[in-house]
Order: structure tokens, then C-alpha cells, then sequence
């Protein structure tokens, strides 16, 4: 591992670079955490007071999507809103010869801008499936297909990726040179996300194979 | 795994149950969250737009704590200010026999409250130790003391546990009744975090020990 500092996020929106200033290597350093890690969280404003909602994301080409329950409030607040959604993957805990120089390896996103709603059905039904089979490669036609009720009641968002910022920290503790003499164990605890054996629903059918995208399921 | 699921978070804030009125159990779910997984994301409004950092908090009774660099100026923004902080762990993806009915297993804690800088420096030196000893039981009495200068240019920020919510999904997919004739494997992938063999430095000085604290180190 390498370590790659990027220059620290501005506060003042306007310095914030877009995307398509920073050439595609900026582009697709933000789609490389965005793919290893569905995971996310999505902040907004909502009468002036931050709200945060840790949820999943999926991402076709240039834009970002997730979903949620058409009845929340959440959900509808964040509509044609302005949200900062943050993907962060830990990689390892660096234990350095001083208290400062401790650190993490990390990889994270951290994406602006305003959401749309995916209106149109079909669209909103060929996103759900790239959510879905994009985890679990050809489960949505293994489905019993979606209600008409039930596609009326999630509602997917959207946002295009045009601002934000990719950071990746790795590899040992930097110290302050004269602590390298110092009789101090530093080094890095690796980690990442373990996927363990799946646990079939006691109420499969019997003689229900389980399907090559479920053993196969892993990110990171 | 129980399912235990709890009331969707209103964005009413009014209608949010401060913690002391929800009883000691409901801060225990909270402080159980919160003591599983230190990486959280903290998020806040500056200048009317949602800003969110993902960081590292630490619990010492009924307040949690992040810290960062004096010098960030997202840190200088939230001090003082309301902040929404998220701790979400994922246990588990859970594959139904509709799409609509898939789901994570997953613990959450969403907290909301306004922030203080902890400006005493033995005040400020007592959190610090007690964010490292916390992860590694020991470290700072082994570690160079930090300098003068370094404990200025760090700032730590707490908040009171008052307000917020902990929510948990456990245990396998809830499908329709009659969903459940059709033969479609479903069940759960479980997930944690995997903690790997600790990498030493390489300019570790020879015959340095690996502390207990370092090979023993876990959370989830």
C-alpha cells in the first residue's frame, strides 16, 4: 500500500473541485470507493438542522442512486435537496511511537449535490434491478416480480457525481524522525469485512438450491 | 438474532425522545452501539448545506467524543453547533423472495445534539488517553507524551448523549405469506469485521515486543 494523501476538504464550497474539472483519474478514484462499499451515508438539511441516514448505495455510471420507503418523511425532505453522501471503508488502525501519529488506512468518498427523484416506473424498476443484481448477479429475474403497490411505495433517488473528493490513506505510521529511536512497537492492524457462510431461511422450500450469487457475495 | 424493530425516526425533532425520558434501556442500546464500532459519521450545516465527516468517536459515560485537527476548519464550524452523529454497523444482507422484501441486518445509532470543545488541556489530555487506552488498553503510558504544540493543534469536540435513536434488524427475511410456496432461495449472508495479523513497522527497533494490546485488538 501507498500512501496517497489528497489535499484536505475545503469548507468553502466554491474551492470544492467538480468532477469533470479533475479528469477522469479524479472520477474514477471516487467510483472505486463508491463500488467497494455500498454502504453509505446520506446528510441533508431539514429546517436548518443536519439529518443523517446511514443507508446503501449503487452506482451506474456517473450518478449515485438509493432508496428508501416512499411514506418517510426523510426521504421527501431529501428530494431536489442538497445532500453530502459519504462512503468510508476502514482499512487498518495505525498504532505510531506518539499519540498525534496515530492514523487510520482508509478509503473514502465524499460526494455533493442535489437529488432527484426517479419518477418514470420503468426506469425506476431497470434502477432496482441494477441495485439488486449488482450485489447478487441475476436475482431480480429469480424474483416473484414487484406489485404495482409495492413499486409505488419505494422511491429512488438519484444524484449525479460532480463534486466531492476521494481520499485514501494506507500503509505504516509516519512519526517525527527522532521517535524512530524510541523502543515503541508501531505497525498497522489490517481489517476488512468478512463474509460469513449464508444461513438459508428454515422456510425454503425443500430442494432449494442456493444460488452461485449468494456464496459468491463479497465487496470491499 | 431477534428482530427487534423500533419506531421510524420522526424529522419532526420535536417528536424525538430525549434519552432521559426514554429510560436507562434505551441509553444502553444507544451506549452498545456506540462502544461496537468507533468509526461514525458526524454530520452538520455550514453556511445552509449538509457537510459530513466521517471520524472516529469514543464514550466515556453519557458523552461521546471525536477529535481532529486544530486546523480544520470543518471542526471549527461544527463546535458549538448541532450535529447529527451516525454509528451504523451491517450484520448481514438479507435476501428475500421479492425484491421489496430484502433488507440488512444491521445496528444504528443516530444522535443529535450541540457540540463543546473540551478547552481545559489536562481536560483535554484525560479524553485523548482515554480515546487511546480505550482502543488500546494501556498504549499511552508506552507512547512519547505528546508536546505542547501538539495537544494545540489537536481539538476535541463532545456532545451530551441526550437525543437520538438506536435501531437493530436481526434474523432472517419477513416475506409475504404467500411468497413463501415459492421456490426461491432466501436467507441471510452475515458479515463483521474481520481484524487481520498485526503488520509491524518495519523501523521498529530490534527486539521491540508486540503489546498485548495490539494483537488483542477487536470490536464488533
Amino acid at each position: 500500500m501507498t500512501i496517497q494523501s489528497t489535499p484536505k476538504i475545503p469548507t468553502d464550497r466554491s474551492r470544492l473541485r467538480r468532477a469533470h474539472e479533475r479528469g477522469s483519474y479524479d472520477a474514477e478514484s471516487l467510483y472505486a470507493v463508491l463500488d467497494a462499499n455500498p454502504i453509505c451515508t446520506v446528510s441533508y438539511v431539514i429546517d436548518g438542522r443536519p439529518f443523517a441516514t446511514p443507508t446503501i448505495q449503487w452506482r451506474e455510471g456517473n450518478h449515485v442512486y438509493w432508496h428508501g420507503s416512499a411514506a418517510s418523511r426523510m426521504l421527501k425532505k431529501a428530494q431536489g435537496n442538497e445532500v453530502c453522501l459519504t462512503v468510508s471503508i476502514i482499512d487498518g488502525y495505525v498504532l505510531a511511537r506518539s499519540a498525534y501519529h496515530h492514523s487510520v488506512n482508509f478509503r473514502s468518498a465524499m460526494l455533493f449535490g442535489k437529488t432527484f427523484k426517479v419518477e418514470d416506473p420503468d426506469e425506476k424498476e431497470a434502477r432496482l434491478r441494477a441495485f439488486v443484481d449488482g450485489l447478487f448477479p441475476g436475482r431480480w429475474d429469480m424474483l416473484r416480480p414487484p406489485s404495482v403497490q409495492e413499486m409505488k411505495a419505494t422511491t429512488v433517488l438519484g444524484m449525479e457525481i460532480d463534486e466531492g473528493a476521494a481520499k485514501v490513506r494506507g500503509g505504516q505510521p509516519v512519526d517525527e524522525d527522532e521517535d524512530y529511536a524510541l523502543p515503541i512497537w508501531a505497525g498497522v492492524v489490517p481489517m476488512r469485512t468478512e463474509f460469513l457462510p449464508p444461513e438459508p431461511d428454515p422456510r425454503n422450500l425443500p430442494g432449494v438450491e442456493m444460488p452461485g450469487h449468494v456464496g459468491d457475495f463479497r465487496y470491499g
